[in-house]
């Protein structure tokens, strides 16, 4: 329904019920296909001549096909690069100093087609610059509990050590991190089959999608969430301040990845206690924790020339202009660089982004439709090195975005697999997803005829929760670029993508990840997901930036921060309780914040929806709610974390938190961590929270009864 | 002009041209008197009895007038009260430990009438507790410029010394810490008849308005804009975290407050050269540095038994709500706490504010008019303590505050004088005041004769500015509720007084300003003053609530900028420059900025009023403008000082200062202090500063256009 400005202008737009974008997108596969050609075509690391050349062919495209305008926002950031004259590499050499394992200095080329000058070679971007040598310690995938089972169970120290960590579980920078936080002089990252290819590694890309023993995964192990290493907080534009000192993220030691063709010689060498089931991976070999090497003398080496660069980044941003509300954005944002072709990640996204913009600009242009509000369209720079581009950019433009971005929907990765959907997403957006996701046809022909007619319907049975009749969406960490508009701004934001059926194969990434085998030739397969992605995109971004009231759910807001606080004092209830914590008042600060929002709701389907002053009212209503919990004095320890209720775990960047702060401070205390200064850290963020729920009741409440008097 | 939705409602309401109120404010000033009566009637300091029982009266008076809804918001907060079994003095001992001189325990009493209980006794609040003895050395006002000259000119030092500064010129805060940076075990503060009652002590209170012998001004000597001292950036609510340790900004040394009936015996004692002619005061002796004693043993002592307690505050907040934007704040605050009867601060303004609230209510309960938007009335507690309810109220409700306040309006003393209009205010408000001040009656009816018929008259020919064709409007430090607005939510703020003479009487204060002798009985002839401050207030709310666009204007405030800038360059650019700062991109910032503000002010004046979104959008860019000066990383420095433009001086917490983050450490430079790091701080703040000035672009600019390729 539509307020009296607009109810002239609205013949063309699609209703709810009539989702005719779809019938538009039939053509879509065909055009995505070439799309992820044009975008494949050439390798377009971050910073380099060919990422630059894709930002000019997007904004040409935007540009050609009537988007309102398009601009390059440009910013100068410190990157990081191998030194072309002075490799990379990992080796084993004996008491004479003779190698005798050595991993790739340059990624072997299996098919000829992908045979392309400026291929990066390996490395671990932002790893420190150096030699070590020593022994190696496994220590599995590196995670703090693999580092407590090693040093409480198996005896093993790490300090002064090499690590060899296998690939998964987490995000690679918190295993550097960790090994770094115990002593470690050293990291070597390997991908290991039990990981990457399940059990199958005699049939490898390219006949199949399982990773050959000579990929390597690329990747960055700086702690990365303040965007530009030398320009906290500020946007690296020209006229930046640059700092002096060594950015507290950055790895002190040196990392360097490897593929399981030399992993595999390097874990036969070592020596030591055979590992725990657990810990075991694929390879044909016995895993052992080492500390020594089965011929005395031995050692491992890690040379690392690696080097930081002030490199260009340009964003490329496209507006198409809201009608009634242009001064509201509905952002949508994409990844464009790659660690080398980026097949999957990010180019299968940007593909299904290139067409989405493509049919909003057509129905723009052929005066069939524009939306109420603006959507801002974002191709973002760097992403691979922690999200620069688009950190960068949410830093320049935070006054206007706290004031006026409505959502932000992130089209990374649109493919990873032709199964079923997965999100990560804050609730806010949950409704709108599942709405989407029902309007839009399965993409499998075959499940259709077996009665499941829409992507959602896989979507539930493939993935459901186990506490509603809905489908599954996670908390997201801070793996890609909506982390800054979820922490910085406070809005709500959404990333899906079509992946593989992960109860069959239990692996944390798909087997080509980050690889420079993520080529066309892989993708080709999985193409009409991406209709179906772009699909369901579009009719979320119809929703958020045409329906008159935004469709946000705030009762799926208050639930998740209900089923969040029954989690925690689940976990931790009896310890706080015990240490003088009030936990009840924390249940009754979520009740009366429930309470306020049941009245909002309320008050939601029965006012006057001709009023455009109380229409505007609602919605920004609607848009304060999640900005409530917006702290700028940022989580304990974590200055730029400022959403103290949804963020990312502090012991894996890739995982969603609820109340990361007392999480992360009454994990540390059942460690024993420290304990009487957490137990501080926990009394005064309790009562930040308190404070913050408070806030959020606020703002929900009639806005002229929106005080306590207690 | 008022938007399609609201046409049919606004027959009542007064029209620019017609300023109605003025007619029913006619009884007003037998009103004031009244209300200024039972609000002096007893002593009300902060975190009393007295205080709580004034909040209540206030509470129930506004109920009763039919204000739409009335809140008590309470906090318990660290205040600080003097020790009623151990009270404070100064005196001068002699060589047997004999006390010669000393300060009087309690405040004598002039008037029978003004013989009240519940009188506080002598005390600096927040100084630190305990005895010291030493020499005394004479600092004048205690500036920083003083303590250069004492070390540089006139090689006395007053590191272990007990200083005594005269009142005046800047806060007495800054006076402490000062001298606490440079050595001083403790300080006597007293007020000087040259700064409080010109030369005519022969004529004082109760015969005139001149400061007697035994008056002594009250007031705290924290450095304070955090609010309560335990609770930094969150509100001292029931469930707040309250730090352990001791507030960087609450004095380590002790220090006390006399009249100059004990000064000029004590400056009489005094040894050392005599100072030179700026120095001096009006007190019939000769002022001498010190540094020791004529009589050879005699030591000064100071004894301090003020002590922290945590008291209960209560804001009073009415709201009056808005008919078409109820979410959008009009929001005016005055103090209501007072050392004792605090007949002018603030009461004068309680009083104002009261027949304010009364005429508002009367327009409302009688139909004849109803604000477009809220406007929220505040009597805050604990300003005397450093603004403490204001800016508890403004953390708790920061969320709310900084969607949707307008503007605040600060009804503190509204009288120190009867002769003309005194003004501390941020750009935005310039014309909203010009023009209320141009539509109210000249209180004065002699100078109406002399064809002065307005308020803005007199205010014109007695204040002008020397550059402009219009009165002079000063920027505000902090000395007042209007801070935390400013410095928090980044809103426009104005104050206004009817004053004395300031060119005849170059006093920093009225006499009596905070001591036991601010009596009805003072503050009875000035009343009809009241009357027409009241009259301004409610002309300047009409606009703010009613007017259909905001009536900001956004050229004083690109004017005040580029203002600051020539000034800042004028007096710095050649040593920046020398140091490698590119003053002429700021000019260029700034130049942008206009360009912009140019841009936007046409497309003010000619875009389609009838279109409610676009009402909403022009003034939803007029509130976010200033609010582009918050920067929550603070200034440097000052972490809790958020506004980079226009906040207090860090030498005077009085005095209003532009640029105040690169004057402070360009000072410190001219100074040679710390001259490597305090360059360092520049360039990055320099930065910070041309991102800021950008950051107002991006949200003045085209909503649809708000970045920058550059």
């Amino acid at each position: 329904m539509k307020g009296t400005v607009t109810d002239s202008k609205v013949d063309g737009a699609p209703s709810a019920s009539t989702p005719c974008w779809m019938i538009v997108l039939v053509v879509v596969s065909l055009i995505i296909a070439i799309a992820v050609g044009i975008v494949i075509e050439k390798p377009h690391l971050a910073g380099t001549q060919g990422n630059y050349e894709l930002a000019l062919k997007i904004r040409d495209y935007w540009d050609k096909i009537g988007v309102d305008s398009v601009t390059l926002t440009p910013y100068t950031v410190e990157l990081s690069y191998p030194n072309v004259s002075d490799l990379n590499y990992v080796e084993i050499v004996d008491e004479n100093g003779v190698s005798v394992y050595k991993s790739d200095l340059k990624f072997p080329v299996l098919r000829n087609q992908d045979n392309k000058t400026n291929i990066v070679t390996p490395f671990s971007a932002y790893s420190s610059k150096g030699d070590v040598k020593g022994n190696i310690v496994y220590v599995n995938y590196g995670r703090v509990e693999d580092f407590d089972f090693l040093e409480n169970n198996a005896s093993v120290s790490v300090d002064g050590k090499i690590v060899m960590a296998r690939y998964g579980k987490i995000f690679r920078g918190n295993k550097v991190q960790e090994a770094e936080r115990r002593g470690a002089i050293g990291v070597i990252l390997y991908s290991d089959p039990g990981d990457i290819a399940a059990d199958k590694t005699d049939t490898v890309y390219p006949d199949d999608w399982w990773l050959p023993p000579s990929g390597v995964q690329l990747g960055h192990v700086r702690m990365s969430n303040v965007g530009d290493p030398l320009t906290p907080f500020y946007p690296a534009t020209a006229t930046a301040y640059h700092k002096k000192d060594p950015d507290e993220y950055m790895p002190s030691i040196p990392c360097h990845p490897i593929g399981y063709g030399v992993a595999v010689d390097i874990l036969r060498s070592l020596n030591g206690t055979e590992v725990p089931f657990p810990w075991r991976g694929k390879m044909n070999t016995t895993y052992r924790f080492g500390d020594s090497f089965h011929n005395n003398g031995w050692k491992a080496h890690i040379h690392v020339a690696t080097y930081p660069k002030q490199a260009p980044l340009y964003n490329v941003i496209g507006i198409i202009k809201g009608e009634v509300e242009p001064d509201r954005y509905v952002i949508v944002g994409g990844q464009r660089d790659a660690w080398v072709f980026g097949a999957l990640d990010p180019s299968s996204g940007t593909a299904v982004f290139l067409e989405m913009a493509r049919v909003l600009a057509e129905l723009v242009t052929s005066g069939r439709w524009r939306p109420r509000r603006s959507i801002v369209m974002c191709s973002w720079d760097a992403e691979e090195y922690g999200k620069i581009g688009s950190i960068e950019w949410v830093e320049q433009y935070i006054k206007p975005l706290s004031g006026r971005a409505v959502a932000y929907l992130n089209v990374d990765t649109a493919l990873e697999g032709n199964y079923s959907l997965r999100a990560l997403g804050t609730p806010l957006l949950y409704q709108p997803l599942y709405s989407a996701a029902q309007k839009v046809p399965n993409p499998n022909t075959s499940e259709i005829a077996a009665g499941r007619s829409t992507v959602y319907d896989t979507w539930f049975i493939t993935s459901p929760r186990s506490d509603k009749n809905v489908p599954r969406i996670s908390l997201p960490g801070s793996g890609s670029d909506y982390a800054p508009f979820r922490d910085r701004v406070g809005i709500p934001i959404m990333d899906i993508r079509y992946t593989w059926d992960r109860k069959m194969w239990k692996i944390s990434k798909w087997p080509m990840y980050h690889t420079v085998y993520e080529t066309f030739y892989l993708v080709d397969q999985i193409m009409d997901r991406g209709r179906a992605v772009g699909q369901v995109w579009l009719e979320m971004i119809r929703q958020l930036s045409d329906d008159l009231i935004l469709p946000f759910n705030v009762t799926d807001l208050v639930s998740t921060v209900s089923e969040q606080t029954a989690s925690l004092l689940q976990r931790f209830g009896k310890v706080m309780h015990e240490n003088g914590i009030q936990t009840e008042i924390l249940q009754e600060a979520v009740a009366n914040l429930t309470d306020s929002v049941n009245h909002f709701e309320h008050e939601l389907h029965t006012f006057n929806k001709q009023d455009p002053y109380l229409v505007r009212r609602i919605n920004d209503q609607l848009m304060s709610i999640e900005r409530s919990f917006i702290d700028p004095q940022g989580l304990p320890g974590r200055r730029y974390k400022h959403h103290l209720l949804f963020t990312e775990s502090s012991m894996d960047n890739y995982a969603g938190s609820s109340y990361p702060g007392l999480t992360d401070a009454l994990t540390r205390i059942v460690h024993g961590e420290n304990v009487k200064a957490q137990w501080d850290v926990v009394h005064k963020h309790f009562s930040v929270l308190l404070f913050v729920l408070q806030s959020a009741q606020s703002v929900i409440k009639d806005t002229t009864d929106f005080m306590f008097s207690y």
